[in-house]
């Protein structure tokens, strides 16, 4: 029942020794979601001990290279050990020419369909459910076409209380009317759900926001959102710089988590001028308590919450 | 006067955690040359401690992903950088699609000249040579085109024994006339050149020759280098997989630098298989004792040997 960030890449454009580019992979019960897929990706699923064949779909925020030069060797390495399910990759409409050369000159030993599901939106848009989770996009403010994502888990089926069955006798026809979330019947008598029912634990969910200039609309996009990745380029000072390149400040970013109500606030995507990240940390703790930096290699759990 | 090759990369097609793919550079006297580029080579050069900006040109042995996957990230940050100064690139004609690629989508803020030098023949063949060095490329037998390279040192100018100086009363003008290796005339007696002169120290070479499987004009054409890397994808005992994938043995590696007479042999290009590696040092060694296991961030030394 886990659902589990690791965190594989933590550089901007220049990597250093211990900061690979952009890339991540969230584990929702042993299913594996790539973001972003930066170069050396493949080497750092491996550090962290994930199957490559148990990646399910990659999402790809934008076409720069820090966010997807990895792809190419991680493509052609899941060929090799003899993956043969389709791959979903959702990624921006730019993305398409870059496949395409990938196919053309690296896709011959390639045994397994890849769909791009072309991303193109100015609001944020489902991109596919199922019944553990929902994942939507939505759109970044960055110099060429991004979008940002994020998972949710659904909600899980409602319990039936056990002093309720008890109490009130309830027939097992009446515990799957509970179930379902409807009220039961009794001749006139109306027995409502909500006396009935509880969830067994709240939905979890995770936001990616990489690369972004700040913009209102996003903290109503990942609202109430449990853990929120936030890049945080650079510090306060460099708020005309970040301005320019569209990406953020550690300030930034937490006011952006402070108001979605953010669980907790993710750092990274740091410029490779910040060799002590503590000041990004510190700049965006004034203002959102619960931060946290993130480096490569972390694993982020977040623990299923019982309600009952 | 350093020449120093920095191992940055041993793994073949697949990687694993401490060995990334293919990648070397050549260190002489400060100047860089890159051969091969597997993913993740930037990391690996700044692991390293050498410098971006020094890299003068590229040598690319095959356009296989495990030998050019880092490419397009070392550009990028090459740019990224500043530099200025032309970039040249040794690689197979095919190199030219993949390069045309990265130049449309990623050449943008690229502000620095891409020459690539397409490499096509059958027998050896002079790149180029200037005071320093002179660097050769030769093909190799793999799948699809690939080619090794030869780096030679340029002999050194003569020194003029002083001892001689001093016995002969060797004028300013003779003493020059000696240095270009001349004879040196006295009437109608002349002085043999070698009777006057001695080479300071002995050119060092270095030959990379990866992928490929054995043949036998390989060995002649890489004759008494100093230090010869040689693929050694597996053990013997894989022999028929080697040859159905173009690829060598430890032990025909080490063939290969017996024949010619190499000064010391240095392994790579390691299958996954293979986590521990004695076994492939084993055999080489066998056949050819002064064989050592290239481990990725190794630096190898090759001293100057003076000559009096």
């Amino acid at each position: 029942m886990n659902f589990t960030l690791n965190v594989l890449g933590t550089a901007s454009a220049l990597p250093i020794i211990n900061r690979f580019p952009s890339a991540q992979v969230l584990d929702v019960r042993g299913r594996l979601f790539l973001i972003d897929c930066g170069e050396g990706t493949q080497i750092r699923i491996r550090a962290a001990g994930l199957s490559y064949l148990k990646i399910e779909a990659i999402f790809i925020s934008h076409i720069h290279g820090d966010h997807i030069f990895g792809l190419f060797g991680l493509l052609s390495t899941m060929a090799m050990l003899g993956r043969s399910g389709k791959l979903d990759i959702y990624a921006p409409r730019s993305f398409a020419p870059v496949l395409k050369f990938f196919l053309s000159y690296y896709g011959e030993g390639l045994n397994y369909p890849i769909e791009h599901h072309a991303l193109e939106m100015k609001a944020p848009q489902l991109l596919f459910e199922d019944k553990l989770i929902r994942v939507s996009a939505f759109p970044l403010r960055h110099k060429i076409d991004c979008y940002g994502f994020l998972f949710r888990e659904q909600q899980p089926q409602l319990n039936v209380k056990k002093m309720e069955i008890a109490a009130r006798g309830l027939s097992l026809e009446e515990i799957a009317t509970a179930k379902r979330g409807e009220d039961i019947i009794r001749g006139d008598r109306v027995i409502p759900n909500s006396e009935l029912t509880y969830l067994p634990y709240e939905p979890r969910s995770y936001a990616y926001c990489s690369d972004t200039a700040p913009f209102p609309e996003l903290s109503t996009w990942v609202k109430g959102v449990d853990l929120l990745y936030h890049e945080a380029t650079y510090t306060r000072d460099m708020e005309d710089k970040a301005a320019e390149r569209f990406h953020s400040t550690a300030a930034q970013a937490a006011l952006c988590a402070k108001e979605a109500g953010a669980g907790q606030l993710l750092l990274g995507h740091y410029s490779s001028k910040y060799r002590d990240l503590s000041v990004l940390l510190e700049e965006a703790k004034e203002i959102f308590p619960a931060t946290c930096l993130g480096k490569d290699l972390d694993v982020i759990d977040i623990p299923l919450k019982k309600l009952l």
